[in-house]
């Protein structure tokens, strides 16, 4: 069957994220001051075949571990839509 | 009241993303091929201020359409967690 791996990656909260505060910066000067923290990260959606949804959610998750993360920086989460 | 809104951005379907393409052949070479397609797009996380989730909503939305997001190569989606 087919799925997709929907794949959310982010700095690591104790790790500076100049990319989200620039933007932090940029809503501040575009009027929008409600704005207290912005992190900047990837959003990933991977089209892949699998027998189940728990080996498609393992599939990702090598993917993740072998290419698309850097465990020092980043966190991530997984979620699996079945097609 | 905090709430965090949670943006996810992607290149719209009909364009092509050289970024996802790479990482298409990138898994296939780690020998992971049952991936079929990979679309690389954002994930933005911004917490702010705001009296009622519709308004945490609307200026979120408001950031995305002035600055977070590119209208001609980007479509988005976002959801609104209250702390």
């Amino acid at each position: 069957m087919n799925y997709i791996a929907h794949i959310y990656i982010l700095p690591l909260p104790e790790l500076l994220d100049p990319q989200g505060k620039a933007v932090v910066n940029g809503l501040h000067n575009l009027g929008i001051t409600a704005v207290e923290d912005v992190r900047v990260g990837k959003y990933i959606t991977v089209k892949l075949r699998a027998q189940s949804k728990a080996e498609a959610e393992n599939l990702a998750d090598v993917a993740c571990k072998k290419l698309l993360v850097n465990a020092i920086m980043e966190k991530y989460s997984i979620t699996i839509e079945e097609l």
